[in-house]
């Protein structure tokens, strides 16, 4: 029932949107503009509503007086009024049975007005209208169309240039959900640069009603997610969390960012949502029981999301690192070791079949088979499919790193070297996990990591995020087979792939 | 005389090229035509001759059939020659009084071949040519044209398309010394992302003359070069380095990467470079006690050169944070809780003065004045010029972190607003190091770090990554202070920015 009221959040059939303005730069104006223009691109659906009631029409639609004037029921009301004139608002709403309500209006707790978002609240419960805000920037869902987003997509300069500045992320397989608006829209413009597909965002401000936990328990449902990310800085309820997220991520990851984390820190966050933050060793154990990937800043956070979404989790936590360059490889070892992974020494059949590719010339014959297996700068496309083949086969190793440098003169076209590593992964049915990293910004390396990419490969800047995103293909594994639930896990993700 | 003998590398009168090939994709035709096309563009002043006994012409320049046949005087030979005509060449190089050379040519103690290496190291002090080399890519200079980067510029792809590859860093104020010559490939790709520009790139390979220390006391007294940053794996003459590494980084700062700090990373390192990398803690104290400013990965090194290159070391730990976003500045704040820097609760005149802004209206009423100084998502241009006038003035911090998300609606020029602070910091004779942070890859963010960058206000993608780079102004500020050369470095920095 919480699952199917959360929906109309996401999947309306009508929307009102009660504070329409006609004055551009005003959020309710750049919302319904961007409802408008997605109906108009065909991928919103849902019927539009705009209410104002000193307005008749606005962008070429009939503007209504009240919700309640409007004759269609209306699943989800965006409300941006000010905040004075919420209860108000929203009692209407509740009297025209509307379901769902986003209060984009600020003025609430977070400037001390507790009590007028207590009567919102008291509102809300009595027509069993679900609220997400106030005080939020609300929802954009690149499936559905729905976007309360108001900050446009480009920004006009003073000199009358007109730039992209808050991109939306096309429509893909990861949800976002952020106690802070800003940390959300900045976090889209990052997605978009990493060409990582969003399934949902939530920014949920206040959250006197819906609450972090109300949208995991939503994402677990929902079919277009498979990863979840959040950005927190605040639990109330702590006991709601923990049981919430232990069913989600036995289902899917949930990867967490939590900021807030030292004294300094936890004093930043409080002044900045009123809330406290609490002491971090609790949220630690918090996360650590209920199977939430940790992680420590936004780069990991979806250098993490890229490797949860693109590859199965895995059992155990022996890496081989394959490479071109010496220096990558040693530094890619020296994170494994220090966050935990292990970087065997090669043995048995594994090394001897290095061994004779080293013999026969398959590889240099003065490579280095000891893991990291260093192809040196006399690499070629070929001898890294030689090598992975045998990496692919060994049962020494769980994880795969591929260093491919693209500057080796042997690796005369680096995009070709990223698709035969991925058709000799994908030969083996994509049996381990393979991560990528090319460094740097040429044209080269960033068609290289396209390419990785494209292919479920993911890829990384430099070596050591690599190996923090395989690391947490190991935590997430090690927590599947603690409850259980690997086998089950597995079987969904590979469903994903078809 | 040692710093005068290797000025021959980066500012050669006149320059032999010994193996020149006729063969496009070998590193003997790659070198010269990087170096005729350098002297096209004239880039490069030294006069150029390719040495090849079998050929008599090569890209339009006449080819010597050995050095001894050129009438000019030669200073530096670069050899590309297969290893075992290399004592040969040498040894002629020695006859015609050449003064220094850069052996790229591998095949020596790296395989194995330990003796070859000994006897190449016996001719060149025989004749006393000092060495670059062997087994290494070499040196780039953009100031003076000099580039034996045997990796061309552009890569062709199999269906033709020609990209960029391997580019050069424009000229500039950071050298980098990297043991391993993919490291430093891969590192002159960042630069040129990053937009940094390069005074010189050496190599050393195998390193049998010429070694880190040699380059570092090079640099100290090279004009072109503020800040040197290093790629280490191992050192040999531990004692050298020290003595030296203290030396230089009372004048300027040294940045090192050091690479194998795990047990599992210096096996690796060992195997790739047959050099033994030792205890990590000894390398931490040796970097400590001669002012080496330690960094961790390839990111960092770019970060934190970026700051020291661009910004005057500091003697207090003490940082303000001034955002638009709540969620990045609880970020900053813990990342620098967690590495040592304080963000004090301000107090006093500073508090004053920011609640008196806030009483009228000149920052948000509801911001938050505690520092993190949050102007919310309500913050404009004039808002930020406001705060930062205070902060530029108190006692109570020693540096300031602007984190700028373009993203508000207030901020309607994002670019503006960083060439107001840009010019408010001016205003105060930069006397407080201020760095910026906007995070994403939209054209606005983009555009937004430039403009700072351009305006020696270090820019970041995301808050921690800055605040590690301005503990770096602490670390090396109190280095300089323990040595009690603080104020002289000031004024040489000061020096630098007329």
């Amino acid at each position: 029932m919480t699952v199917n009221s959360i929906s109309y959040f996401f999947n309306p059939d009508s929307i009102a949107v009660i504070g329409a303005s006609r004055e551009e730069d005003k959020p309710g104006h750049i919302i319904l503009k961007m409802l408008l223009d997605n109906k108009k691109k065909n991928i919103l659906k849902s019927r539009i509503y705009p209410v104002n009631p000193k307005a008749n029409e606005l962008l070429g639609v009939k503007v209504y007086h009240s919700v309640k004037e409007i004759k269609d029921k209306i699943e989800l009301a965006i409300i941006v009024v000010p905040a004075k004139y919420v209860p108000q608002v929203l009692t209407e709403c509740g009297e025209k049975d509307v379901k769902a309500s986003i209060i984009i209006s600020a003025g609430f707790s977070e400037i001390g007005n507790k009590e007028l978002e207590l009567e919102v609240l008291k509102i809300g419960r009595e027509y069993g209208i679900r609220i997400i805000g106030p005080n939020c920037i609300g929802v954009l869902s690149p499936w559905s169309g729905v976007d309360t987003i108001f900050l446009p997509v480009y920004k006009i300069l003073s000199d009358g240039t007109k730039l992209v500045s808050t991109p939306r992320p096309k429509p893909g397989y990861v949800a976002l959900i952020s106690q802070s608006g800003a940390f959300g829209t900045v976090a889209m413009d990052y997605m978009v640069g990493e060409g990582i597909g969003l399934s949902a965002f939530v920014s949920y401000g206040n959250k006197i009603d819906v609450d972090e936990a109300d949208l995991l328990e939503y994402f677990m449902s929902d079919d277009k997610t498979r990863v979840i990310i959040m950005y927190l800085e605040s639990i109330e309820n702590g006991r709601k969390f923990i049981d919430i997220a232990r069913k989600v991520s036995a289902i899917k990851p949930i990867i967490v960012l939590k900021a807030g984390r030292t004294r300094a820190g936890s004093r930043a966050a409080a002044s900045h949502t009123a809330a406290v933050a609490g002491l971090d060793a609790i949220y630690d154990a918090a996360f650590r029981r209920s199977g939430v990937v940790r992680v420590y800043d936004m780069e990991e956070l979806f250098d993490v999301a890229k490797a949860l979404y693109m590859l199965p989790p895995v059992k155990g936590n022996r890496i081989a690192i394959v490479t071109d360059g010496g220096g990558a490889g040693v530094m890619a070892t020296d994170m494994a070791e220090i966050i935990g992974l292990d970087v065997p020494q090669l043995k048995g059949e594994t090394k001897e079949e290095l061994d004779k590719l080293r013999e026969i010339g398959k590889i240099p014959y003065f490579s280095s088979i000891d893991n990291p297996i260093d192809l040196t700068g006399s690499a070629t496309t070929e001898m890294y499919i030689e090598a992975l083949d045998v990496l692919l086969r060994s049962n020494e190793i769980d994880m795969i790193i591929v260093l491919a440098l693209h500057q080796v003169p042997g690796i005369r076209d680096p995009i070709k070297l990223a698709e035969e590593i991925a058709n000799k992964v994908r030969e083996y049915n994509f049996i381990k996990p393979v991560l990528a990293v090319d460094t740097g910004y040429s044209e080269v390396a960033v068609l290289e990591r396209e390419c990785f990419d494209k292919n479920n490969i993911p890829s990384y800047k430099i070596p050591e995020r690599a190996i923090k995103a395989a690391k947490a293909l190991y935590t997430y594994g090690s927590y599947l087979r603690k409850i259980n639930r690997f086998n089950e896990y597995v079987s969904i993700f590979s469903s994903y792939n078809k």
